[in-house]
């Protein structure tokens, strides 16, 4: 049974798959959460880098479409991402990626994002540059 | 059934979660290909950026670590990647990660990503930097 | 005596302070080329890392914003950037960044950009994403 | 004559031509700062990308060599760096751009840098991986 809380949105496509979940989400912000399961391993038998760029593209994103409004979906597209491994991740772990809107305008949005893991270790880094969806550049 | 051949190198975790396949590996060079199902869509419909920085991270590490000897297997840590997301990839396409080593040496490597789909449009491009672990700094 | 030729398009500012010419200029593609000066060089005595990463940035936008009207003079904006350093450079080398548009629509596009010395010896890699300001989205 | 404090260390080469400071330094953390002048606009006349690059380089390349002692001068070369360009910057702005050395070992180090202006609006933010100079690993 997962440690994980359930996700705030549910996606039945590549967050199912995974299982990442949306633990924290307001105005700028979102947090997203992972255990680190045999699944999420790359060929060395530690976390997938992959695992790691989703976590951060998906956190990054979420941080800049919230909306008060649960009927006015906001959507994104990511122009360009950059992530920063910077400690290895062992099976096992929860790991929680925290991303944060820092700026951008009607248009594009850029957020970044921390991944830590329970200790606290910051064990990635990584922003993201982002279109706002026709329809989706203002919260309400 | 896949329309993919099988991959040259297969590996329990996350590679096969997703089904990527390893299907072209040399010296300074692979390529991997990816069948765009449900899985691997975000809560828009369409390809998770995280999907296509994995294809990267994976093909751009695999360029760097080709051994002629199948007994020594070569590996690496990555330490940063970055990603350009140029065109929207939908369900049912298929999707190869070209991806050459450009440079480095003995211990630190770069190489970069061409993502491509069948009809040889570019739908994305990255690059990385990795780290040869200890013992996998040689071909042979 | 500079080596160097003219260059196409004169800049009064930091064009001018760092000495980089734009030598060859079509639709989604340009030259810049630079001779390096101990201007340029870093507290190591090397090339900065910062002149290169400025070679990368305005190849890769003039990539994008040529007109084959000269009184139609397009501009853009760099939204994000990357560099790889993949090899050192020291003074006296003759460096040339070449960049392509390698995507892009009407508002967005993305370039990159290979720095090579003299020998064509790969030096440095990056990429960027752009913004076209208002009234330069087209070539005429 | 400059607003700007002296620079700790002063290094005759591009640091000089572009007149940035650094102006806090102590372990893990570095500070340099500009006032942007006309030499540092691009052809659309506002802040030329390459010098927001080169702030965020140099910044987080001292924040991971700080030395308590002044006759150990240690060394580092960037491997990559990235920058996300959020805000527009015009003549006659002071910047400050404020490393952190985020992570890293004996060889290798991460940094991230936030720039900001007078009014501590964020204008860039970016990321760099650098490893160690030999004999340079360590502070002391």
């Amino acid at each position: 049974m997962s440690k994980l809380p359930p996700s705030i949105e549910t996606s039945p496509g590549f967050a199912t798959l995974l299982d990442y979940r949306l633990t924290v989400w307001r105005q700028d912000y979102a947090e997203l959460a992972i255990e680190v399961a045999a699944k999420h391993l790359n060929r060395s038998g530690v976390l997938h880098g992959g695992v790691t760029a989703t976590l951060i593209d998906a956190a990054c994103g979420y941080a800049g479409v919230h909306s008060a409004d649960p009927a006015h979906v906001r959507r994104t597209v990511t122009l360009s991402m950059t992530v920063n491994f910077i400690g290895q991740v062992d099976r096992g772990q929860i790991l929680t990626a925290k991303a944060s809107r820092i700026g951008g305008g009607r248009q594009i949005f850029f957020s970044r994002c921390d991944v830590v893991d329970e200790a606290g270790r910051l064990v990635a880094t990584g922003e993201g540059t982002y279109r706002y969806r026709q329809g989706s550049e203002h919260p309400a």
